[in-house]
């Protein structure tokens, strides 16, 4: 089997998150038929999407950091809890000499076996502005549709203001706003909503509206696990 | 903040389950917050239990591999969620420069300070024959009771028959059995129960027995948390 190097921390929580659906989407019946995993949860990496729209820190550095070390202690591959992130993905890549599997095509792969053709996109202004999404789902021929201006600042919101600050209590997070976003987005014509946010798939839980949604951190679980070469646990 | 190296994969989901508590743990308002973690999740260690009492391979080598890849990455202490792995402490601290944070010592601190003096200990056959839990618990002043043998066993296949092989469901788990071992350990004086297997918190979670025991990964991830000099959430 091969072993996987995230590139983590972007938040902590996301990262814990594909860890725990990696472990629990490999067929093992002994600690010693998991997956080798080193993760690198790097808090010094800047906000992203601070970066690519609002002028903040480049992420770059930090992120060339955690995939060389992941690189020198025997990972195979990277991949990389954090949508956002994908934007800067070819400036990682070109530093080292391992692969990463990307969140966004594995994504895409995945709604393209559901037969999927239109869907909705919750994730953060980074993400939705930098294209990083649309570059990839253009050629594969899925049609992106986004959140109005108003309801990607809730989207936004409930990424920073709950879920980075450790807030999942469902009495506390913005419930109905949300339910009418994925409302919205399914009246448009979207067979599927895509929690494009690493940090979405932890509230969606807490609201309850996890199973309606292609989770892209639980794609990216599967694809990693496939890729590292062991038995996925059928769901 | 200091850098957490955690030697991690014995198993997986217990080694998620501490990152996990550590994140929720630490008061942070942004990921820059958090604590920079480097985990290596080394699923090649071999079992402990069998290596301490049925003569199977030695986990010291895969043990101060892990150890010195995370001193290596930059971190700045370690720490192990397997109570069972300690009884090799010394053994990997020897071939290291910075300190490891026992689980141990951590969890009979937690229980001194709620005044605990006589403590039940739920933990593998490894744990609890190697002496590993007796040796500190002893210099502290805490008296240990332990299951009789019959009950010894439910505890191991709670551990390697259900959450090492990812059975967590209640209605297959060994309920009736496991609420009969913690009673008889409360009758017998037990001020608390000391769920001393990583696995057990995820077992006891889902069983719905977990507040009314004392869990020593929870006490391991505050330790780090304040060790590493970050700030702790009140709970």
């Amino acid at each position: 089997m091969k072993i996987i190097g995230i590139i983590g921390g972007m938040g902590p929580a996301a990262t814990c998150d594909l860890y725990q659906k990696i472990t629990d989407l490999t067929d093992a019946k002994s600690d010693q038929d998991h997956i080798h995993i080193i993760i690198d949860s790097n808090t010094n990496i800047p906000d992203r999407t601070a970066a690519i729209l609002h002028g903040g820190t480049d992420p770059v550095p930090e992120l060339v950091k955690s995939a060389k070390l992941l690189q020198d202690d025997g990972a195979d591959f990277l991949i990389m809890p954090c949508n956002t992130a994908h934007y800067f993905k070819d400036k990682i890549t070109e530093q080292v000499d391992i692969p990463l599997v990307s969140i966004i095509e594995s994504t895409a792969d995945a709604l393209l076996a559901k037969g999927v053709k239109k869907a909705g996109l919750l994730a953060t202004d980074g993400t939705v502005q930098s294209g990083v999404y649309k570059n990839v789902f253009d050629k594969k021929g899925i049609e992106l549709v986004y959140p109005d201006e108003e309801d990607q600042k809730v989207v936004m919101s409930l990424i920073y203001d709950f879920v980075k600050k450790g807030i999942f209590d469902p009495e506390k997070l913005p419930t109905d706003k949300t339910k009418a976003i994925v409302k919205k987005l399914q009246d448009e014509g979207c067979q599927s909503i895509i929690l494009g946010c690493t940090e979405l798939p932890i509230a969606f839980k807490a609201l309850g509206m996890y199973d309606m949604c292609t989770d892209a951190t639980l794609e990216l679980a599967k694809a990693a696990v496939r890729f590292a070469g062991a038995p996925l646990k059928e769901d």
